[in-house]
């Protein structure tokens, strides 16, 4: 069975999703915070009981919580041939380091792009004590083989332009060889990301880095540089996967300031120079 | 109220300790499984759907489930002023990878060095379904101001004797400087070891390492020097914490067999030669 165009618009039913301050620690780990600098500005992320510091939860840590599709009925395919697309979020509110929301999946398309098929959904999560809505995120499927099934091909988006200077700002981190290791303990156990075997059989030389933990560096990047490191005023974020990084990769973020004062452009690059993350479009809230 | 030498033989109320395969996995990161090798020999404490290769739990992950005192009134006193002396562990059975045992602790022993008081406990733990032994625990503190109470000073044990030649086998590991972040969330959450201003008022220039996760570290090494890897060969380990280590130090375990091919006498220094673990005896199972 193709993807199902039918599922476009559907509204899957609301689910919990609730998270602990564990949680929210070992995700401030896995994408490296305390790494470069661990007795100094990160601690509000990786500890809950320093003196004078608060603990407080890295701006992405809500792709955690996505709902994917709802389970709105998709259509059938491999799951091995899925890779992460495109990620976006929203922050409407301050997210609790422990709690829980309630999230609700919308398939906002399905596209035929040939050689495979896109899969689009988005997440509305709001505090189920209060009705108010945390943050919205925004994430698509790539899956490879399951094109040509005559849906339409998707909006032509055009790519940010960056401006034709040299980046604003760039922010260097080093991942670690054993990062996946870490970051998986926050959810995604995909093989891909751990056994050289399971690699192996989808063509690639070793275990390839989570996409959403590259997505995480790069957060991190951006509030510490954009947003003087507060997250409060980490807005959106929304960014296309364009390589995979493998554990041990540098990834050097790029930034690009707006003359609205708000946006800011991005994409990160591996230490060959190869950019891993592109498209980025950030928004100070 | 200095210390209470009454407590000593008192059996404290059985208390159930359970565990989760993710805090096998990440009690296994934080003592560095898996950073030097992340695609090698460790994926069978790192990961639970590597192919063919069994999640083990690390031999030394049960000091976790150790019931310190069993809640016997040992005295009061200052709980910073506590500093880890020695710990042991005897495995008579397989731990599995998420279970929950029944811990039993004894105080047996209260003395009284001048300086401080020790106060020791054995943590006896059984399989709540059998009934069967899994393994012993043996920790000792030392509580810095609170000796001179008129004790025992306990007794005198003689340091094993390490052969007069160079070790035997030697293993060097490399913690990070972020090591103690990841380890505090295996459940030790004391802030010498993660808050600068906390570990300054302790009197250290940074915050320094669990002496647990260089037990860890320890262990690693000698599980997979001396029973190649086989955590069932894993039968006894006890040492002495002798200096602090400080997150990024580098640790040598140093290893001389016995005639009695059973027993190992260990150390462990850092990368100055400190000996930052003493009178180490390993024995295998």
């Amino acid at each position: 069975m193709p993807l199902n165009q039918d599922a476009v618009g559907k509204v899957g039913q609301p689910v919990e999703r609730s998270w602990t301050q564990r949680d929210v620690l070992l995700y401030a780990l896995g994408v490296g915070a305390g790494a470069e600098d661990p007795t100094g500005a990160e601690l509000e992320f990786t500890t809950e009981n320093s003196h004078d510091v608060e603990l407080a939860v890295l701006p992405t840590f809500p792709v955690l919580l996505g709902a994917g599709w709802g389970g709105v009925d998709v259509g059938t395919f491999n799951p091995a041939m899925l890779v992460h697309g495109e990620q976006g979020i929203t922050l409407h509110g301050t997210l609790p380091t422990a709690g829980k929301v309630s999230a609700t999946a919308t398939v906002t398309g399905i596209y035929d792009k040939g050689s495979g098929g896109v899969v689009a959904g988005e997440t509305t999560a709001v505090d189920p004590a209060t009705g108010e809505t945390l943050f919205t995120s925004r994430m698509s499927a790539f899956i490879r083989g399951e094109g040509g099934f005559g849906g339409p091909r998707g909006p032509a988006t055009e790519p940010p332009v960056i401006p034709e200077r040299a980046p604003d700002d760039g922010v260097t981190y080093t991942t670690r060889t054993d990062q996946a290791l870490l970051y998986r303990l926050s959810g995604d156990r995909n093989p891909l990301h751990s056994d050289p075997w399971f690699a192996a059989q989808a063509g690639f030389e070793r275990p390839i880095l989570h996409g959403l933990c590259t997505y995480g560096f790069t957060g991190r990047a951006l509030l510490h540089t954009v947003c003087d490191s507060d997250p409060t005023r980490f807005g959106s974020m929304d960014a296309r996967f364009s390589k995979p990084v493998m554990p041990g990769d540098t990834l050097t973020v790029q930034m690009w300031r707006l003359e609205d004062d708000r946006t800011v452009l991005f994409r990160t690059q591996n230490q060959a120079g190869d950019t891993v993350i592109d498209r980025g479009v950030f928004t100070v809230r």
